[in-house]
């Protein structure tokens, strides 16, 4: 139907997340058809991204400049760090704007099964930063899967010994959950780390 | 959290039709650690597509050539035409590969409500198009709306005394359907079953 270009572009947008064969070929129509307020916004928007792009070497973001823009943040609290698995955990967090802290990225999370060992994460980085000093609180943000809260069991030895409070994200009910609908594991938790009502 | 230029990227992709804020930053996510295997492919795509994007001038197609790919092609039956009311119909017709000919679009419908008026519209070229001669059948290929069945209407008057048989889409469309989201089946169903116009 269409040119072996466009036809390339639609499927370049077909691999996103969220876009399949059809809504690719929509966005292309789209952009094809807005070519000053969509095509070229997107496009020098890319084409910024892709020449700045880089990894934070301190906290493993992934960001347009090295420190990334967290880490350069002089109103962030440097006392406070938060472990994340991966660079979306970093940006769901932080879109909450509830951690006041920095960030440490793992770079995934330990698994027997997928041959992910210590080694293979940021975790000697982790001690280095921890041991480096300046650090009152470390908040290991694991996913609250098996594999999520053995690596948050593993990090918890390793920083054994540091002058350095360690905390966890609490478990418990998301907010709007309705008992009805939650898993056991979930309603578990909650009901395991149940508090005195005021 | 992210930088401006992440930010710029995210918010150009979330006015693609299909994405919102948050699929966009997961789609911005997933670019940024895989530069080589999506960033850089979407970039290049985009880019080429940026440079050669063109209007055919024949029948108004969008593509990265004029004329566009479907009137260069010679295997197309160039007695026969089909006219569709925007771009995304012509694809839409021309994804089931069911119609032989070639295309003309209309840039839009005639309404008196949104002031669109035929000379607004691609329909005197249109004319010209099928006085010139050469064509046997025009596939009157409009949304089954009011205004494109008004179009229709419209359109079957002013190529009333060519030599040309005049045609329409079978009402097999669902009432208030529009082409471009319908199914295959559906449109393959509407063209095999195209009338003469009365």
């Amino acid at each position: 139907m269409a040119s072996q270009e466009i036809e390339a572009l639609s499927q370049a947008l077909a691999r996103l997340p969220g876009l399949g064969p059809r809504s690719a070929r929509r966005a292309v129509l789209h952009l094809m058809k807005r070519r000053q307020a969509a095509l070229e916004p997107l496009l020098s928007a890319l084409q910024t991204v892709a020449d700045k792009l880089s990894t934070c070497s301190t906290c493993g973001n992934v960001d347009t400049s090295d420190p990334c823009s967290i880490c350069r943040d002089p109103r962030r609290d440097e006392k406070m760090l938060c472990v994340v698995e991966e660079v979306a955990d970093l940006w769901a967090l932080d879109r909450s704007r509830l951690f006041p802290g920095r960030y440490h990225v793992l770079g995934g999370r330990l698994s027997a099964l997928e041959g992910v060992r210590p080694e293979d994460l940021t975790i000697d980085k982790l001690v280095r930063r921890v041991s480096a000093g300046g650090i009152d609180e470390v908040v290991l943000a694991m996913n609250a899967t098996l594999e999520g809260q053995t690596t948050a069991h593993y990090l918890a030895e390793r920083l054994e010994g540091f002058p350095v409070r360690l905390s966890q994200l609490a478990h418990g009910l998301p907010v709007g959950g309705e008992l009805d609908y939650l898993d056991e594991g979930t309603l578990a938790q909650a009901l395991r780390a149940r508090r005195p009502v005021a």
